[in-house]
């Protein structure tokens, strides 16, 4: 392992294999972590699955997406650990363990991005890249109070990395704060095809805040909610058929990715990950023709809602909940938690979570979504409207 | 994977990696399962452990008790799974599934060397080498119906295997029949230091026999019950007093070997494995000292009793227990197991299991337990006593 102490086990304890960076860029003097999704040279590629990693050679290449971190001058840390085949959003890993939340040690630190977003909010990395397909970096991102960014669908290379729902899946980023995490996407992005305007206008998602709590709400509103915004409805059907969609349409691809490998190797399957695996195998063609119109419905919505516009969204419903937790309760959250992380999802949108403020003594933070291809600027106008310092 | 179809699951889905064996010798045409607890040159040692898996580097050097089956002549078709860390008695491995005992398939198929077992009996390998600590080739070998060799403590090397209780630790052997068994162990050690006389006297454990109930005790008597024997008391101090001081000697070691390896990974814990490390964890010194003494009187016990003798023992109370088997079966199974098997351990004597009949549609093996270094003629005896027809 390159580095030395992990005791928020952030870090898959693999042989430690140097990775050569550029000695100058944006990024030099910045430390990186990657979540072992990823392929890195020299070392194994894990997915969170003990047959995967069994399984697994050493990398021959680099994927892209790391390749452009460490041309920038990134020093490459360690590879971080996921939930399984990063299918689950609890961080909550039954084999090689549950990384530890630095800002709420009992709570879950989120997942499937768990490693790379405690390795951040422990300060063991200054930059961490995760995967998000249904809410992977940002669920985490909040519960554990970093920054973090899923970008527009299809802007940073996923080639070197497992696929789990292709229509879905991003590489995302962690920070320890704004600054950090704009020259990161700057590094692994070109500039913003569709950047947004000096002054875009502000919306309020007055269904997804509808679906918050007191606390969650009050934090929300404390960052956002003095701005002159104007307020909208984004669910066109409601929050219910926008997560069905998303849910039907996710699991059509997984069967086309992970279903197969699951089946051939025999693997026990971890809490949770079981019921969605059965679920995608049951699901009909007729069922999938319908959710993806009602996906396409959704994103031709969002588009013209976004026009030089963004949204001052909840990015999860509430704080992280407790390790202990019954059965019921991890049920529960994730279907809440999904009706929200959904909104970027279907519709191929970039989201910047940015820490907001505190939920039951856990970190809680807020987003903004905006139009494809406003990336970059999307992040720096989280940096101007961030409702706590950040350098 | 170097077998093509492992319907079973018995092998770790490894990259293929050759592995040379000589071309001529004892063993030729003969294949070799190797559990994964054994260095092989070019492979990983998982040990049943995901966080061990990812630190594990490739192997340089091959261990020395598989070398020896090389360089006899057999041909490396794959690594085994094992319980995690070989610290359990059923090979259910929640991290990379269950083998499947080929002939009991709604039951356990045994472990640790649950995938050396499962690959032997299912005709994957023709031999397969595995650890037994406490029971873990002869408990596999009597639940999947194959021949089974626990060696005389000390007579196999176990340089590049993981250590779990130093003094207990011994590197074994399954086999399809007799003959082989015989071959593979004649490959793996010295000539008998102290063969058997060619007519021992047999004996019969009437303390260990107790513990069995009608249907294993019938298929024992079946097998050895009509032979002339005479009837010894094995347990100086009561079957509960020899597993209490294998438990708490065993316990001892394991925290020395493992424990520290678990301590430091923070790896989640398999259910079972939790209860052990903590009763491990918890010894205090006086109550090893105590059993101690006790393990050497009961092995100065056995070293008399068993002059020029063996004993007809069984291996195992019971049959494999069914895959959906409540926890209270799972944990008193364990314990009504290891009073029999701890008999062997305690004293470090070889102790040969062989295919006798079934119980409950399920396959159950009977033993001989010879001195210390009577090995080779112990298995020879054994196919001339066997109750099943072997070529």
């Amino acid at each position: 392992m390159l580095i030395e102490e992990d005791a928020y086990h952030a870090f898959m304890p693999y042989p430690a294999v140097p990775v050569d960076n550029a000695p100058h860029g944006p990024l030099s003097g910045l430390t990186l972590a990657v979540k072992d999704l990823f392929d890195v040279r020299g070392y194994r590629t894990g997915c969170g699955c003990p047959l995967k990693l069994a399984a697994s050679p050493e990398a021959e290449t680099t994927a892209p997406a790391v390749r452009r971190l460490l041309e920038a001058g990134a020093r490459f840390v360690g590879k971080t650990h996921t939930d399984e085949l990063a299918w689950a959003l609890y961080g909550m890993n039954p084999h090689f363990g549950t990384p530890v939340n630095p800002k709420a040690p009992d709570r879950i630190p989120g997942g499937s991005s768990s490693g790379s977003a405690v390795a951040v909010a422990a300060g063991l990395a200054d930059i961490a890249l995760g995967t998000d397909t249904g809410g992977s970096v940002r669920a985490p991102a909040s519960f554990c109070g970093t920054w973090g960014l899923r970008p527009t669908h299809d802007r940073v290379p996923l080639a070197g990395a497992m696929a789990l729902a292709p229509s879905y899946d991003t590489a995302g980023l962690f920070a320890r704060d704004g600054a950090t995490l704009l020259a990161a996407a700057g590094a692994l992005m070109d500039p913003d095809p569709v950047p947004l305007p000096e002054i875009p206008d502000l919306l309020w998602p007055a269904d997804m805040v509808a679906q918050l709590d007191e606390a969650p709400r009050a934090v929300l509103e404390a960052a956002f909610g003095t701005m002159p915004s104007r307020e909208v409805e984004v669910y066109p059907e409601g929050a219910d058929a926008a997560y069905a969609a998303y849910r039907v349409t996710n699991g059509a691809e997984a069967r086309e990715t992970v279903l197969p490998f699951i089946r051939r190797s025999g693997m026990p399957l971890a809490r949770g990950i079981d019921g969605r695996v059965a679920a995608a195998a049951a699901l009909e063609e007729a069922e999938i023709d319908k959710a993806r119109a009602t996906r396409h419905a959704f994103a031709a919505h969002l588009e013209e809602l976004l026009v030089d516009a963004v949204l001052l969204a909840p990015a999860v419903h509430a704080a992280p909940f407790a390790l202990d937790a019954p059965d019921e309760v991890l049920e529960g959250f994730r279907h809440d938690a999904m009706r929200l992380l959904c909104v970027a999802g279907l519709a191929g949108l970039p989201q910047v979570v940015l820490p907001a403020g505190m939920v039951e003594g856990a970190p809680y933070g807020v987003s903004l979504i905006g139009p494809r291809g406003s990336d970059l600027s999307l992040v720096a106008l989280a940096r101007r409207l961030a409702p706590e310092p950040h350098p």
